[in-house]
């Protein structure tokens, strides 16, 4: 398997501004084929144009990573919060189309838990299948306007403390099957899968070729090959189903293992993490190689 | 191995009052040697000397579970949360005296993160050690009642969305080391280990004798045996440690998988889960037993 792989901009920086725009060549020379940007907000002050030029010069690839709150949340019962997720969405497709990019993934649905510190609550039976109706029909809105864009929409099941929404793959493709559009799929993420899943393999096989993008990220979110996950098998999965789309690393879990830190909250790099994001490239490429091998 | 297994009483019902100590005998006849029981409180108005008779008349061990909250928190730079937490923690040795139990596990630090409806947030250095500094205080100050009553503390790991104190094992014996109290050790949890660890065997290896409590929980907390978490490893480890404690288990996952579902919040049985239950405590038992067989 030859899939490009891709690491997410917050290894390196959040928020991504213009004077970021030299780490492309960086992150090129590290031998990454794309770089997945968050879809950069009106206060990041991007010029979309400089941002598409430093891609072309650097040739990096891009894939864009949507980012909801509980005022973009198509999964909201509030009306506002509803349109605020379908307005998004609809931005997004227009800054993929700007960038050059064919992929936006990420919760697309909304209604975070932790990260909007809002802890988990009790739904009855009428608020969860409001919650599925109301996801469907907004995906089902914005859907052609991806297609329009040339864009894939990819929605990424999150983990239970993450979200009340999609939280297993098989609940991706619940979503995604009610919708039944081309322009959307699904984006596995095997630190969420880890978490809930009965079989990570089983869960890449059961998505198909519904998967249109990928994160290959440990257990513990650091370097691919520190944790337990069993990446042989995965891309063995993602070899049978005969996955060819990008593959993005996000091992930024840091090395700090102080009692009291903020594990879950984004830190910056206090070390060069070259030589190590290097050594995760390589594992998941051979990984990637060794998928398509007999042996 | 031939170590004691018991299940949560949340598995059946929460809060337990004193119409449910009728479930003491069910819990018996499926084959569990304790009951981990949730430290009561106050308003749950449980008799507890009612329950240590109905524990006896079933043969029932105990096993209690400490519930922190912003309130009770040894680890709060807020003075009366710190406070709240000492005197939390003086009431849960009183409550496990008076029922018999010799353990009291949990995240004893406090701090909780996604359950208390608090998002993760940076801490600067010396929030981080002042954390430390007043856990291990706090914990200083009562291990010594602990050991009068005959009661062994174990402080458990949690998972970076559940809190920001102890979410490692390293970090745990960091904290049981420095307390340096024989009534303080460690309560390991496989739920949290699978998000948090490189290696659930290696985890458990290192904190060797301090292990006093355990929870075999799968990687998505359904019934042990319908996940990921290898138990022939797990319980090889726990072998090789020579842990003799309770192994606990807490599969409230429930067989419910809507789109939607708020998954991290408990939610009651909606079914009789018996075969279930019996089926994953013959797992377990069975990879104790194995664990300490040459083959």
């Amino acid at each position: 398997m030859n899939n490009p792989v891709g690491i997410i901009s917050m290894q390196f920086v959040r928020p991504f501004l213009s004077k970021d725009l030299s780490l492309f060549s960086h992150i090129r020379e590290l031998g990454f084929d794309f770089i997945e940007l968050l879809v950069p907000e009106p206060e990041d002050q991007l010029n979309l144009h400089e941002v598409r030029q430093a891609l072309a010069d650097s040739g990096l690839g891009v894939v864009l990573a949507a980012r909801v709150n509980m005022q973009r949340s198509i999964a909201s019962e509030n009306a506002a919060a509803c349109q605020g997720g379908i307005d998004y969405l609809r931005y997004c497709i227009d800054s993929a189309a700007q960038l050059g990019a064919t992929i936006v993934g990420g919760p697309l649905y909304g209604e975070p838990l932790v990260f909007a510190g809002r802890a988990p609550t009790p739904a009855d039976d009428a608020q969860i299948a409001r919650r599925l109706e109301a996801t469907v029909s907004a995906l089902r809105q914005v859907a052609p306007q991806a297609a329009d864009g040339g864009v894939a929409l990819a929605l990424e099941p999150l983990n239970r403390f993450e979200t009340d929404i999609v939280c297993s793959v098989a609940q991706g493709i619940e979503v995604v099957d009610a919708v039944d559009h081309p322009a959307l799929g699904l984006l596995l993420d095997t630190f969420h899968m880890n978490m809930e899943e009965s079989s990570l393999p089983g869960a890449i096989r059961a998505a198909g070729s519904r998967i249109v993008h990928f994160q290959a990220n440990e257990n513990h979110r650091g370097f691919p090959g520190t944790g337990h996950v069993n990446w042989a098998e995965v891309m063995r999965a993602l070899h049978d189903v005969d996955y060819r789309g990008p593959v993005s690393l996000e091992p930024f879990r840091r090395d700090d293992w102080r009692v009291g830190l903020p594990i879950a909250h984004w830190r910056a790099p206090h070390e060069d993490e070259s030589e190590k994001l290097r050594a995760g490239l390589a594992l998941v490429k051979s990984s990637l190689t060794f998928a398509g091998v007999a042996g």
